[in-house]
């Protein structure tokens, strides 16, 4: 099953809930990525101990360790992963168009592809996209598309976005076919690199196809206003009462540009990639700001014998209970509960930020709260 | 505070409590091992959910890094680690005496050894030693020993026992003076190699000190016929009603053996250390017995589509939510949540076995379960 709901409107920034077959997710929500059907170094108990009600798996990855016949005998995502709650996963376009040259090859039928574990020779078409997501099991599933360099110029981007069209009426055909239970939602993929008319060309060609969601695609970080304005202009042309998702999209200021755009989630590995090499993310009541990026570094010596915790303002498990001297400790001594505690904090404080924007929205104060954290 | 109360006899096996400043531990108890100040991989609150009383890390390492002056800055390695239970730490001797030749040197004042970390010149005293565990501030602690190749001869071990009692009566002088506010309790320890009248007389001369407990050292899994004579033999001379630690000790039988010979306390890596490369410990009602040193490997690949959890008769968090091929998939897939759920089940399955153990002294059916584990 796949429903959404508008709970409140401020501005385009809007609270929701998307009702999958495995729960609810509140939104604007982000949503952690577990490559692997884990997200890494955190037990479910501990990422549904953080508030968190969904995670992002990814399609190229179980589909080459350890198999998409695997997890579905196993009984599916959720039971693979013991995380009995809503799971996204991509379509595996992005990783398949991110080997490098030579390890992938498309045709207008296919991509060709060389596994980056043993360089085994394996094909993924928009149908085999949907068997294999599908057979993983997951509540929200995304249509197949090539995803480009976001450099490449206008004849290139017209006509990968025209291949990612056709691709996206194969993902929905076959879609139909294998969902006829209703398990899965599938979301759409608007593309068109950093043209204005293929990006509204694209919006226009995807909402029309009757997909359950719609995605946008190949929206990069920087330059951030060139992305705004991309965004921006696609949402114009998207139906306002569909859920719409930012692929890959998580730095802090971007959350709050997105948000109040109207983008309903997110999924980003920056909070949990960044934990494993010592980035801790801070609240701006104790000095996280745009200047910052909302971070510093636990790996620095000068914290060797600080008895303050990672955010002296975090009420997580981690600031509660430990101090930034043991951190730095875990991490010199190489310890793997550096990781653990590392990512618990940083998802935490994703997930704390995403409340925060929801209350803010439902009282109509989302451009005040936007405001302290951009300052 | 330090108290020890026998509850139940039953044989020379025996249920009984410590009390220590941080709280009870429920004897007879396998501590499990945090070398660095955690237990690695996994979190304290999962060390508390498993049902463990208390941790023992290592003074040699915690020395090194953060060095002792951080943790007590801290407040104490229990405020360090979030572990607001018993915390024993070793003397230090042990790794030392483990280092490679050419990196530690031993007179009778001192040991002189080169950090395995940077090779920094440093020197170990029986004074040092209850210096640096004092500011680690664990609730028992050992005197500092020699610890000799189980197969020295004679003579050197004579001789090596001699120091080792001369180092026992300065640890504890020592300790005498940093102690005064009865926070820690100091316990002896027993050498003597494999010759039985030296381990006699080591008994007797530390039983005579006036040490709040007594430890056993250098005695090793194998051969098991020889080391359980020499622990036998040992535990004649020592006074009955003080707890009797085992140091090092921790496969399946040997525990069975001990506690069968009066011992009240485990430490050992076996759990942990082999959890990380992938040993399942399992029960004998799954299997487990001597002949397979109750375990088994989950990273071959036969394991990859098992829907059966690690153990079937277990009931432990990782048993009843994870499966085979799940686990399988994290070792294969190189995953830090791989240690996580090893360790806990291992550790788990050796918590239960003591809480079995414990229940069947008091039923004076400890001979029975006995047979039941090691037939």
């Amino acid at each position: 099953m796949f429903k959404f709901v508008v709970k409140h409107q401020s501005g385009k920034a809007r609270t929701g809930q998307l009702i999958t077959s495995h729960g609810k997710i509140a939104t604007p929500a982000f949503v952690p990525v577990a490559t692997q059907a884990t997200v890494k170094a955190l037990t479910p108990k501990q990422l549904e101990e953080i508030g968190f009600e969904a995670a992002l798996c990814n399609t190229y990855h179980l589909y080459l360790r350890p198999g998409a016949d695997i997890v579905k005998k196993i009984g599916g995502l959720q039971k693979f992963m013991a995380w009995n709650k809503p799971i996204f996963t991509d379509s595996g376009g992005f990783q398949v168009f991110s080997l490098k040259d030579g390890l992938c090859a498309v045709n207008d039928d296919c991509v060709t592809f060389k596994s980056h574990l043993d360089a085994s020779k394996h094909i993924f078409t928009p149908e085999k996209s949907m068997q294999i997501q599908r057979k993983l099991g997951a509540d929200i599933i995304f249509a197949f598309d090539e995803c480009l360099d976001i450099n490449a110029d206008y004849e290139t981007t017209k006509k990968s976005l025209e291949r990612t069209h056709r691709w996206a009426l194969r993902s929905l055909n076959e879609f139909k076919k294998l969902n006829k239970d209703k398990k899965q939602a599938l979301y759409g993929i608007v593309q068109g690199g950093r043209f204005l008319d293929l990006r509204k060309k694209s919006a226009q060609f995807i909402s029309s196809l009757g997909f359950d969601a719609i995605g946008i695609g190949s929206i990069f970080g920087d330059p951030k206003t060139e992305s705004k304005k991309i965004v921006e202009h696609t949402l114009k042309f998207l139906p306002e009462n569909k859920p719409k998702h930012l692929l890959g999209i998580g730095a802090v200021e971007d959350i709050f540009t997105y948000v109040e755009l109207g983008i309903d989630t997110f999924d980003c590995v920056l909070p949990t990639r960044l934990a494993r090499v010592g980035y801790v993310f801070v609240r701006p009541e104790s000095g996280g700001r745009l200047s910052n990026k909302f971070r510093y570094r636990i790996t620095n010596s000068k914290f060797k014998s600080d008895s303050k915790p990672l955010d002296t303002k975090c009420d997580c498990y981690i600031c509660q209970n430990f101090s930034r001297a043991y951190i730095n400790h875990l991490f010199k001594a190489k310890e793997l509960l550096f990781n653990t505690l590392m990512t618990y904090h940083n998802l935490y404080f994703f997930n704390r930020m995403m409340k925060e924007i929801r209350e803010a929205i439902e009282k109509n104060k989302f451009s005040g709260l936007k405001k302290k954290w951009l300052k």
